[in-house]
């Protein structure tokens, strides 16, 4: 039998090392994604809502009904997944698959998607693309939506986050929990020193993937695709208060 | 007025020095997408046309779905963006844009999607991924679309590198064309010391954008998410022999 470390697979494969790891793989995918967005302009007839009579606005046509697709084939039976229109979404007509179950399943249901989507439209879209129009709304849209789904991924996965932490040491937590006590459970889950490395980390991540990689040209040298301060920013301002955001929240509801 | 050389806008935005540099950033597209593909394992549900009743295979329900949608927002209206799946696909309900229409109308039509497809399944697929099933066949469905548009659009590409050839020295192609000289087209436009630059800088970017990023940890140095001589083999194989293949029959169809 396998001893009872915070490494074994006690937790049906999340410790608190393999959400680590998958919290850094993350990064690369939101890296990945803010580039390939800004490889477009603003396009903003993709946000407008009177651009075309047959849509909202074309970026949540696209959302709407690229979810209810990815719904159907599966993707939310993965309690990683969290949908940003979860009242248009068909069932699965996918077999079942064994995802681990860990999350508490009052707590598990958290979505702040809609804050997110907010937040991605208001604030962050205009700090990292270029004016102008090209016309490519259903190709910006798409990229949209990947960038959307990592940054809802990576923040929602604060549930495993906190789930993982509360079973390594329950007796911190519960009295916290029994409080409701946001204040206490929020600086339990501060470590400043570690929130200055990831930023530090993403910042570094966005200039190693967003350069120019080739024969050297001067013109191009120590010119990104996406502005590594506007990554680290985004960490600082939304990724990582939101995900301890998520953390307090599925907390508040763990004895429930 | 401007000078008549090859750099100005006689050809709607198009010039050598245009398509040359669309052709290099879609090379990061393309190793993303590989990077981003490789994060799930095989998942061979995915391709099984057994695994589910609803869906012929789940790969060929979400590509057929989603470019059904996107196609609704209008991407295929531009002319560099070639549908898989083009007898399945809604009209645009979205208003025109005046893309640029540079591209000769018989020879615009040229779509090798059916080879791109069948090469990426059987062959570029089982190359770079590991083998093993986490059961996000959705996800990993949405991953291969991304690759699969990014690796069409660089391919189909060759019928804008072939139009801005053609318009350059139409004296050098003209002969061949009429000829219908398919072997003498090919050799016109193949520079070998070209394509083994283009090889090795997609192998460098993969070595790059594929690295572990972050504090030096001996076990990571040296290991990529994606094998840079995968792509470079990609390239070798495929992309290039496929644009150029595409270039060939565009030109062929250019005096039609």
């Amino acid at each position: 039998m396998a001893t009872a470390d915070s490494n074994t697979d006690l937790r049906n494969g999340y410790t608190i090392m393999s959400v680590r790891e998958a919290l850094i793989r993350q990064e690369d995918t939101i890296i990945f994604s803010l580039i390939e967005r800004a490889k477009f302009p603003i396009n903003s007839p993709t946000y407008d809502k009177s651009y075309a009579s047959s849509f909202d606005s074309l970026v949540e046509f696209i959302v709407k009904n690229t979810e209810s697709i990815q719904a159907k084939a599966g993707r939310y039976k993965n309690p990683e997944e969290n949908p940003f229109f979860p009242e248009y979404l068909p069932s699965s007509a996918a077999p079942n698959y064994p995802f681990p179950q860990i999350l508490h399943p009052e707590a598990a249901l958290i979505n702040i998607n809609k804050s997110i989507w907010k937040m991605y439209l208001e604030e962050l879209l205009p700090k990292f693309v270029a004016p102008g129009d090209d016309g490519n709304y259903a190709q910006t849209a798409a990229c949209d939506l990947s960038l959307l789904q990592a940054i809802s991924r990576r923040i929602h996965y604060g549930k495993f986050v906190a789930e993982v932490k509360f079973r390594e040491s329950p007796q911190e937590y519960e009295p916290l929990i029994r409080a409701q006590d946001r204040e206490g459970l929020m600086n339990l889950l501060t470590f400043e020193r570690v929130e200055e490395m990831v930023k530090k980390r993403v910042e570094k991540k966005a200039s190693v993937f967003g350069q120019e990689v080739g024969p050297v040209h001067d013109e191009n040298q120590g010119k990104y695709k996406v502005d590594p301060s506007v990554v680290s920013l985004l960490y600082e301002k939304w990724v990582i208060p939101l995900t301890k955001l998520v953390q307090v929240e599925y907390l508040l509801r763990r004895l429930g």
